[in-house]
């Protein structure tokens, strides 16, 4: 990716592998976690063969769902094999397209995907390496207007309630509650604590299409909601404990991912969601080539005076969107099929097969 | 609505400009917010033409949802010009039925509604000033016989807790819990806080078939139940904290509508709540001419001894309807079909117009 | 069941009225609660005449859902009269197969059903006397090696917190949190009280067929999940009280089942909760014969290190599957139809009933 095209552009490795590929006989891959169930069965239904990358005793439990388990698997020891050239060419050679999802960057690394993949990968590898760092993240969310909690680079500056995050996706395994003044190792980044109830819209970005809602060159399309389920923090109230209390009996509020639920948002609210999702499509045009592509998720929280904060984006689909394998409280509004995410990034890759656009939603 | 029919009964105004309209090219209008999509989405699957009234900001966002946009918008810059006759006169021009939902009624106010629309409204605007008046709204739910928290004129009565709240739909806004002599401003209404969780069932009145549970001379239907997710209430828990460690923070504990989760009941406890939404409808036939017609929803909350007390009552279609626009976990026992809300109202106001019977729902 | 066939396995006398049935003319009955609305939905959707036993007053509410009404009732003044043998007797003339659910086997007790009732039943109703006794749903989680949470005698052995629980399926009905040292009436279990999150997967184990994740001779498939919502324990943190204050307003905390909630687990602790099932089905094959049949339900903690503790199993359908009577976020995975938990009960049947195999599935 270090070469430019005429206008100056990052000219992506993968595209020259894409270029080789048999339109007809595509494939979507990807780590059999996260959201391969959803990933595949919406390949199936738009007609791709699908190959899974799965360890040995993953299998079975894919194949337990057999209209969303994989054609085809290729079996692993380690996520980080992907890297190497025989198996990224066994991929090239099967035509395939991987979908990168939230395990999929984190046991593969965003680094690797942008440096080593040749194969080409669903929306823009870039994105991937925004969402990752703090300090960029930080950086997207303020360019496009949206509230950004505030960060301390020290206990001394918290006014209020911080909480203390690890860097990475990592499922908010480590995060907890600090107040002005507590001792915290220098691993964690600070941040502002804002009071409210928590809302993960899905977007999807298409640049083909202007059906949905105009940013960019195409649209977005909202397509569902969920809520996070993390543990033990969201079920630590049936103690009914403060949490001097809780200390006593060692118990530590915790905020690791667990699941999650569907919930809908006040429909006068949406307006001000997807001017938040245009806005992030937007500024993400700007800040790396080609910008964000595909699925993206905001991981905010509604206050009581209905403003949202955005505390991270996701760059490609998220957990979430598990909650709706035949569509959402929203898809219905968008398309008379049953439209999962899984399905809208393949029904993306087939329109754009269908356009000879492939590299535009291609990295 | 001064003059009376034969029988002594009000007449509505709205009747004689229904006379006028022409039966096959009835158009469905509400305005842009609450859950107008889902009421365009149900006109539109049973074949009405559909006007969004909307300010001009808003209107690219509901055409970001195609099977859910309006055909035609009306744009206003204050949705109180919707009272002004040339704004009326347009809308029967069009054959324009208005179903109105909470932002309608909080924008337009249930007194004008009543007084000064014309153009014909689905439902009883009556039950739209029963349901904006606490004390008429106590009466109601005492006359079907419903526990009701005990109100009190001063903190000086409270027993227990009680929750203050602000008169009229204003989403959960300003609401507090008080305790005992505490102060409150004259404005609150005080009333107890019934400890246990909320359901909020969804009912529907159609007073032309009995099919659903016998009521009056038609029939209810259960169609779904939701749960209202409110800021910051309903995420305070994950601080830990009493509420005087919450005070020193400056965190005030809120209750402001965000959105809506889905949930079902125990089967054991359908028929205590199908009960009482039938009293709610029998009681509304001999409080107020004719008595409630189409969506309305009890605001409930379910003791550890199984008991609802119903708090408020929704006489119209209410927001947590938008979890379930392709159906709810109650309407596939009921309908074929995928039956949203706003499809039923729709479906209603087809089968009136095929039994010459719209005079009954409309108003 | 006292005798033994061949093999030395107990001989159930439900199966000499089965080998009477007129094969081509079964219906399908339960009690009018709990899960009926699905029974009969999935009842009627595979095409088996149903039969409702119900309570006069409680008739109208099943038929106001005309999809899931039953299309007879018998009506019982009390549900042990389900025993005597004109009720049986009648049931078995009309080719009738129970489909037990949690309110059927508490109305009619688990001993009553394996010793008393002679119309076939479908599942093994030894199962249900495994679950309703804590000694042996002890045993059976154990002999499957999931994680059970400790048991103390006394109250003096707690460490931490414990939950204490009054014997049977009483929905959550008096159960309270104890510390070491606190006085407790003898008729509660006393169970060490888990941190974490609620999680309770549905499981559907075939032994006809090994499409799902193989288990024993047949296959089990995760076909949803839910959350109950239990009054007031799951709302309590609304009034931001310690349980010292909580006294104080005289509000005790507690642990009634009123609901449901739907939810979805993380991808990657599929294969753990799989295997959790598989392992369930695997014990209960040696610990009594035939070991589990059809659906059931393992309600979990998922503790912040993603690890499940399992402190009950429901050998029967449970009600958080009314969530889903169209599919839920997993069944799509593995049927192309609309599949609900009662809808598989009946296409189990009539599977069964095509290869002549009923006997391995009804007990």
């Amino acid at each position: 990716m270090t070469d430019k095209d005429q206008s100056g552009n990052p000219k992506f490795k993968t595209h020259e592998t894409l270029a080789k590929y048999d339109m007809n006989n595509i494939a979507i891959s990807t780590i059999c976690s996260h959201s391969a169930l959803q990933i595949f069965h919406g390949a199936k239904q738009e007609g791709f063969r699908t190959i899974g990358i799965t360890k040995s005793e993953v299998k079975e439990f894919y194949d337990a769902f057999p209209n969303a388990s994989a054609d085809e698997y290729i079996i692993v020891s380690d996520y980080r094999e992907i890297l190497k050239p025989a198996f990224q060419n066994n991929l090239v050679k099967e035509n395939a397209i991987i979908i990168p999802h939230g395990s999929f960057v984190e046991y593969v690394g965003a680094d690797a995907i942008q440096q080593v993949l040749y194969v080409p990968l669903f929306g823009n590898k870039t994105s991937l390496k925004w969402e990752s760092n703090r300090d960029r993240l930080g950086q997207w969310i303020q360019a496009s207007g949206l509230r950004f909690p505030k960060e301390y680079s020290s206990t001394e500056e918290i006014e209020g309630l911080a909480i203390a995050k690890l860097g990475g996706a990592k499922g908010g395994k480590g995060y907890f509650l600090v107040s002005k003044g507590k001792k915290v190792s220098k691993d964690y980044t600070l941040q502002e604590y804002v009071v409210g109830v928590r809302y993960y819209p899905h977007f999807f970005y298409t640049p083909l299409s202007r059906t949905g809602l105009a940013a960019g060159e195409g649209s977005i399309e909202l397509l569902s909601i969920d809520k996070r389920i993390e543990s033990n923090i969201d079920e630590i109230y049936r103690l009914g404990m403060t949490r001097n209390e809780l200390t006593e009996y060692g118990i530590i509020p915790s905020f690791v991912v667990t699941g999650n639920m569907p919930v809908v948002v006040r429909e006068a609210l949406l307006p001000k969601l997807m001017t938040m999702g245009r806005r992030i499509v937007e500024s993400s045009l700007k800040l790396f080539y080609p910008g964000i592509v595909g699925p993206f998720c905001l991981e905010t929280i509604c206050t009581p005076s209905l403003e949202f904060v955005t505390f991270e984006i996701s760059a490609r689909i998220v957990a979430g969107t598990n909650l709706y394998p035949i569509g959402s409280p929203y898809s219905p509004y968008i398309y008379d099929e049953p439209m999962s995410m899984g399905r809208r990034i393949a029904s993306e890759l087939r329109l754009a097969i269908k356009k000879n656009m492939l590299e535009k939603i291609v990295s």
